[in-house]
């Protein structure tokens, strides 16, 4: 039995198989509709995360299976005291498959090193959220159609966004990507990024100030949040805050073919006058959430197959 | 694609096919029990409320489909800042249909006019409600054989009562009703309801302030709350209260066939030994929102043929 | 129609035919996997507890049937005054059957006095929890063969834990067990227990204040929490606190088929040095515990046979 804690637990090869899967079950959605019936998905959210639990519960409602859980720990026994590793020994016994969100990073690694089920970490902390990465790499191969050969823009704040340092540490693993890092000096990529992930895997980047000035070179934007109390201080918020703020001005200068991706929720960092863009992916990505995590649950329950 | 945001929403022809399917359903529930199979409904409550998520979560299953969402807004994205519109644009790749229950007047509306998928009104504010409406016409057909001719009692708050005011505005689509509008005078019902409705409409209608002088002329009493706090003093509610608390005694003085109708929950306004009396409907109502409810998602998902 | 508010409720005869039925789940769930198919259990936690809340929901799941509800009583109309009576009928209206916590002592009988559909009590504060007792019940049955001819250790808070009140009163109605009561002096059980109980049935027991001293004897061990601020003094606290963890030393002493039985959640009394021991068995009593709800949900629907 696997878990999937990490983006990559999964080898490539694994990856492209999921990735496959995930394409089959959006063009034949029917195939897979009773292929869960009788399985009970959990879901264990500690901290509530609206669109991530909803996601998991219609991605399982999809495969016919049906779904138990909590989606905030005061309404869990976490609150008499009781730890992940007990809890997830007792959901073992309530269903077969769960998917955890915790504040605390590392709490989904304790509950899989004791549980009977498969467990797929929906979010630990600062740390990980691997099923976001899996809708983002889903999303850049179905609109580019493959993972290969791409200029990708991740903008806003690089320094305290898991899902961008994730995003990295898989796409480094195929062949000629390179990334354009858009943020403002306070919040750039961390070293172990830079270097540990970025440079040891020889891997083009570039790390720049301004949106503007690389728009135009941009296969993918992955857009991010920029939050104001991240900023040194008021005069360089005040100055910078347009740098990443996406609009329909700014989507004049890019490519015809370029796509927008979020991990949403976002606030103001993409007008909404982009959304009708036909460039703008960031609901289709939310739709990619779905299938990808149909894929993943079958995966993991061996009924892949 | 269409939504149900008003109760006007629906022509009159359009309303008695909903009603008609409703009636259908609670005689032959088993042939609708897999129509939705396969099919979501998302319930997406930004404030509680109990009683009408789990109506419609009962319909949804009796129609053999299954239900996500959230049933308060500290548990859903909003909490990140998200907008509605994002929200409900996400959601449309996580369910069929929704069902939205929000304090802001409107938000149902914002969610409608970007959706792909029904939204459903399950309260805005002191807005509207409409699925309590079309419960309350439902109870009325049911019991009273059709929604003409009838003398109608509204008792308690007809100032603020949101379900009174749409209860009026629908019924004077139909013949020869005539209402007997039951308050205290702080609690009267608006202008716009006496002048653009009922005058406008050329509506029988009376305003009276005691419930006792008129319980004796009416086939339906649908019984509101009063507040306290609305009184003008602390002795006009000691000199009033009782006018508007539905007992034994007042009951001894009404028509052998009245019914007596409550949007629920009620407080004190029903004294408890009146349930047992056949005329109190108000537990029935419950049981006919669920009919309505499974008949306006058939309607709205196209499956009501 | 039948509720079940109390572990008495039901007759040795008809406890017996339940952990028949439950024992028969256990060895073949597929038979069972649509015998509520249509049917909704609504889960009515007026206070949160997760692992009862979704061990009935799991059994509902498991027998092919669906759940609503809410899980705290925020989220619910409780908040807008509404009484438990008037709860229930209109619940009545969504549902088929269902299981009701709540903090105060005798709601679910209010309940279940009104009610159109069984219901469950899942805990009333203080007072009754009888699935519990049902789980705990079946976990001696199944791991030791009957119900009869065992001595039993419970060890722990014996005065405020409902739990061991209510497994002493089921069991006394089963032949030759004995009991050995382990606490302090403080938590000693109570004397209508005591009294009323234990010896006007004739039943065997002992009280002592070390679980070292006893360990040896027992063929099941039930294990419960002793919270700090239930002892007289620090003193009494610090110079006891160790007699009532169990932990690989104490195991050592106990016989090789001696199983231990805790109704969760465990803060520290059991060190979690003896959850690989093969005779813990509080993990193995949650599965067990989702087997004798989906036979007492069968049973009260009538779908037992």
């Amino acid at each position: 039995m696997k878990h999937l804690l990490s983006p990559l637990d999964l080898s490539v090869e694994e990856l492209n198989n999921l990735l496959d899967l995930a394409r089959d079950i959006s063009h034949n959605p029917d195939k897979y509709s009773k292929r869960c019936e009788g399985k009970k998905l959990a879901t264990l959210f500690y901290e509530p995360s609206t669109r991530t639990r909803l996601s998991f519960e219609a991605a399982m409602l999809n495969l016919g299976g049906s779904v138990l859980g909590f989606s905030s720990a005061n309404s869990s026994s976490a609150s008499k005291g009781e730890s992940v590793a007990d809890t997830i020994r007792v959901i073992s016994c309530y269903a077969d498959i769960a998917a955890m969100r915790h504040p605390k990073e590392g709490a989904p690694m304790v509950a899989a090193s004791v549980s009977r089920i498969p467990v797929i970490n929906a979010g630990d902390g600062g740390h990980q959220h691997p099923t976001q990465t899996l809708t983002d790499l889903m999303t850049i191969r179905e609109l580019g159609g493959s993972l290969d050969n791409f200029t990708i823009g991740l903008c806003g704040d690089l320094k305290f966004g898991r899902t961008v340092h994730s995003l990295i540490s898989s796409l480094v693993r195929y062949s000629n990507i390179k990334f354009v890092l858009i943020s403002p000096k306070e919040l750039r990529i961390p070293d172990y990024i830079r270097e540990d992930v970025l440079k040891e895997n020889n891997c083009d980047f570039v790390e720049v100030e301004s949106l503007d000035d690389v728009i135009g070179d941009l296969d993918f934007l992955y857009m991010t949040r920029v939050q104001r109390e991240r900023f040194f201080s008021e005069d360089e918020y005040l100055r910078m805050k347009g740098f990443y703020v996406l609009d329909k001005a700014k989507m004049a200068k890019a490519k015809e073919n370029m796509y927008v991706l979020h991990p949403l929720p976002r606030v103001n960092e993409i007008s909404v006058e982009v959304d009708d863009d036909p460039r703008a992916a960031y609901f289709k990505q939310a739709q990619f959430g779905v299938y990808v995590r149909m894929a993943l649950i079958l995966t993991l329950l061996g009924l892949d197959k």
